[in-house]
C-alpha cells in the first residue's frame, strides 16, 4: 500500500477515531508483523503532541502457540503485572489505539475449554479497565489493516498479493477512508447519522418487533430512558471520538429481561478461529431458553456459559442495507465490519452510556433498571435486505420506521 | 537462512545457552521485526519442557521515535508495572533469552541526557533483577542474529542481501554453531576452557601487568580469592547455562581500587548508538582520573557520570587473538562479538561469582572485599595481537602467561 495513503489512515485512526489531544498518553496495540503501520500511528500521535506513545506488542502466532503448548495451568491465571500495566495507562488517561490484522482461524484447533478459560479470567482481572472503555471515561479506537492470512480467509481464490490488495481496497473503502480527506469525509458522515439518531431517541419507543425472511420474529423491549447512539462518541472529559473504524450502525439498549421470540442469524460468526454457521437461538423473557447452529454449535455454547449476562442481550444495533459495507456483499469473518454490514444484536455486557445517566450509576443500580452485565459481549448479525422493524410507544401506537432492509 | 540451521540455532540457545529445564517459565526478548525467528525458539523452549514462554517483545524503530518526540519528562520515570513484569518472572524462576539484531546505530543522534537519564532510572528500578542475575540465581542466555541495518554498518560496501547472508555466515561461524551439531560442539569448546581456568585459579595472581604495542600499560590488582570463569557458567541450582552465545572469554574479578596506570583501546566502542572511536583512559588507585577520545568523547564522558562505581574496573577479560572470532577480523558494532574477538575490561559493575562466597555476601560485604559495584556495566577491547600478560605473585614472583596475543 502507498505510503501516503497508509499515512492518511494512520491519521484518520490518532485524529478522528482515538482525537489525541496535545499532553496526552497514547497506547497503540497493534501485531509484531505489522510494525511497519504501527510506527506510522505512533509518528502521527506525536505529530497530535501525544507526550508519550506507549507500544502495546501482541502476536497471533506465539499467541496460539501459547494455548496448544502451555502447561494447563497457565489458563487460569491473569498475571497481576498485566492489570497494573492497565491500571498505569489508565490513570494517565491514556487514548488506547488498537489496529487489528487477526486472521479469523488464527485460534482454530485450539482447546475451547482453554480459551473460555483463560477468556474469563481475563474479563474479571481487566474489569476496571473494561468499565472505563465502555462509559467513556478513556478514549478508544479500532481499525483493521490486512494481513496475508485475513487477505487469503476473505479472497481465497486469488494469490495472496492480490487478494492483500484487495482487502486494503475493500477496508478503504468501509473506513471511508479512500478519498482525498477522509477526516473531512468522517465529518460528513458523522452528521448523517444525526438525524435518524433524533428521530429514534425522540420516539423512544418501549418496544420493537423485528422480523425477517429468515425467520426472525422478536419482540425486544428497550429500557427506559434508552439512548440511541452511533457514529461518533463523546468522552468523560467532552472530547468527541470514533470508537470503530468503519462505523454504521444506530445502537441502544434492551431491556435484560425483555427479548421474547426467534432470532436466526443471518451471517457466520467468527469466535476463537472458529466459524459458528447457520445459527438461531430462541429468548423468553429475555433469556436465551434454547439454541442451534449447523456448524460449530460448541463454540456457540461456550459464549452461553461464561456468566448469566452472556445469555441475555446487551445491544440492539440497527444498520441500513444499503451501508457501503452492506452493499459490498463481503463476509469479513471480522466484527468490526461484518456487524457494520448489517443489523445485529449482542450478547452480554450492555454500553452504560446507552442509558440516560449510565456511566453514573452503580452496576447494581443499571442491572435493576435493566441493563445487562456480563464479562463478554459478541455480537452477531441477523439483519437481511428484507428485514422489518415496528417501534411500539409505551401507550401501543405502532410505527413501521424501517422496512426492507433501510430506514423509511 | 535455511529453516533447518535456524532451528539448531534456536536448539542452541535454548539447549545449552539458557539449559531451560521441564516445568520452567521462558521468557523471550527479541526485536519485533525478528519474530520470525523468536517464533522458532519459542518452539524449542517448549520442546525443551517449558511451562510457559512469554515474549517480551521489543522495537528498536519506535524505541528511536520516543527518544526524538515523547516529552522530556518521561526519561525520568521507570514505570512500576514494569518493575513487577520483572518481579513476576523472576519469583517463577524464568530463564531470560534474548535474541539481538539492533543496528548499531539505531540511537544515533538521539539526546544523550536522555539516554544517561533514562538509563539511569532503568538500572536503579531494575536492580534487583539484574543482581539475580549477575549472580546467576536465574539462568540467562544472549545470542544475535542479524537484521539488515547491522548486516549493512557490518559490510557497508555490498548489497544488503548479500550483506545479510554474510553476516548470517560470520555469527553461525563466530557461535560455533556452522556444524552438524552445535550443541556437540559447545561441549567440546566448554572443556577447552577447563584447563587454561585452572591454571590461572591455581596461580591465584595478585596483580596482572598487562602492556600492548598500542601503549596499554596497566598494573591491576585483582581481588583476594578471585575466581577465574568463562566458557559456561552455572546456575545456583547446580545448572549449567552459557550466557553468552559465542563466548571466547576467561574473566575475573580486579581490586576496584588498585588500578594503575594508561589504558588505550583497540577497537572502538559501540554505545547507544554513537561510536567512541580512538579513545583511552589512564587510572590511579582504580580511578579514572583521566580519558580522551577522538570521536564521540561526550558519549565516553556519559559513561562515567552515571556514579562512582562506572568510573572504576569491574571485568579483566583475556581472549586468545587466535580465537575465530579474532581471526575473522570483523568489527561487528556489537559487543556479544567484539568483546569476544579481544582482551577487554569492564567499567562498572562486577559479577560476584567471580569471587569466592561473592553471590553469599551483602553488597557491602563485597565493595569492602574490592569487588566494583554500579548501575552500569561497560566492556572495551584493548587487546592486540602483541599483547603481553604477566602475573604477578603475592611474593612477588612474576610469571608471564599470555605473550603475542595468545596464551603461553
Amino acid at each position: 500500500m502507498e505510503g501516503l495513503q497508509l499515512k492518511k489512515y494512520a491519521e484518520l485512526l490518532v485524529r478522528s477515531g482515538g482525537n489525541v489531544q496535545p499532553g496526552q498518553l497514547v497506547v497503540i496495540g497493534c501485531a509484531v508483523d505489522d510494525a511497519y503501520f504501527a510506527r506510522i500511528v505512533q509518528e502521527c500521535a506525536y505529530d497530535a503532541g501525544a507526550k508519550e506513545v506507549v507500544m502495546n506488542w501482541i502476536d497471533p502466532a506465539s499467541t496460539r502457540t501459547r494455548y496448544l503448548r502451555a502447561e494447563d495451568s497457565v489458563f487460569d491465571e491473569f498475571p497481576q503485572w498485566r492489570v497494573d500495566w492497565y491500571k498505569h495507562h489508565d490513570d494517565r488517561g491514556a487514548v488506547y489505539l488498537h489496529i487489528d490484522s487477526s486472521d479469523p482461524d488464527y485460534l482454530a484447533g485450539v482447546d475451547s475449554d482453554r480459551l473460555r478459560r483463560f477468556s474469563k479470567v481475563s474479563s474479571i482481572a481487566t474489569k476496571e479497565h473494561s468499565a472505563l472503555t465502555m462509559s467513556n471515561a478513556l478514549r478508544w479506537s479500532v481499525c483493521a489493516i490486512p494481513s496475508p492470512a485475513w487477505a487469503k480467509k476473505v479472497f481465497p481464490d486469488i494469490p495472496e498479493a492480490e487478494a492483500m490488495e484487495k482487502l486494503w481496497a475493500a477496508i478503504f473503502k468501509c473506513a471511508r477512508a479512500d478519498g482525498a480527506d477522509a477526516i473531512a469525509d468522517w465529518q460528513v458522515h458523522s452528521g448523517n447519522f444525526s438525524e435518524r439518531l433524533d428521530y429514534l431517541n425522540k420516539m423512544n419507543f418501549d418496544t420493537l418487533r423485528i422480523t425477517t425472511g429468515l425467520g426472525t420474529d422478536l419482540t425486544l423491549g428497550l429500557v427506559k430512558n434508552h439512548i440511541w447512539a452511533g457514529g461518533g462518541d463523546v468522552g468523560k472529559d467532552g472530547v468527541p471520538f470514533y470508537p470503530n473504524i468503519p462505523t454504521e450502525e444506530l445502537f441502544t439498549m434492551p431491556d435484560r429481561m425483555r427479548a421474547d421470540g426467534r432470532v436466526v442469524a443471518s451471517m457466520p460468526l467468527s469466535r476463537q478461529g472458529n466459524l459458528i454457521e447457520g445459527f438461531e437461538m430462541t429468548f423468553k423473557d429475555g433469556l436465551v431458553v434454547s439454541y442451534k447452529a449447523e456448524k460449530n454449535e460448541q463454540t456457540l455454547a461456550d459464549i452461553f456459559t461464561m456468566d448469566e449476562g452472556a445469555k441475555r442481550l446487551g445491544e440492539v444495533a440497527l444498520v441500513a442495507d444499503s451501508s457501503p459495507i452492506g452493499k459490498m456483499g463481503i463476509l469479513f469473518y471480522n466484527t468490526l465490519f461484518d456487524e457494520n454490514a448489517s443489523s445485529h444484536l449482542a450478547l452480554g455486557k450492555a454500553y452504560p452510556n446507552n442509558m440516560e445517566n449510565g456511566t453514573e450509576m452503580t452496576v447494581e443500580e443499571r442491572v435493576a433498571a435493566g441493563c445487562n452485565d456480563s464479562f463478554t459481549h459478541v455480537d452477531f448479525m441477523f439483519g437481511t435486505p428484507d428485514m422489518k422493524v415496528v417501534g411500539i410507544a409505551a401507550d401501543g401506537t405502532e410505527t413501521v420506521f424501517f422496512e426492507n432492509g433501510d430506514f423509511i
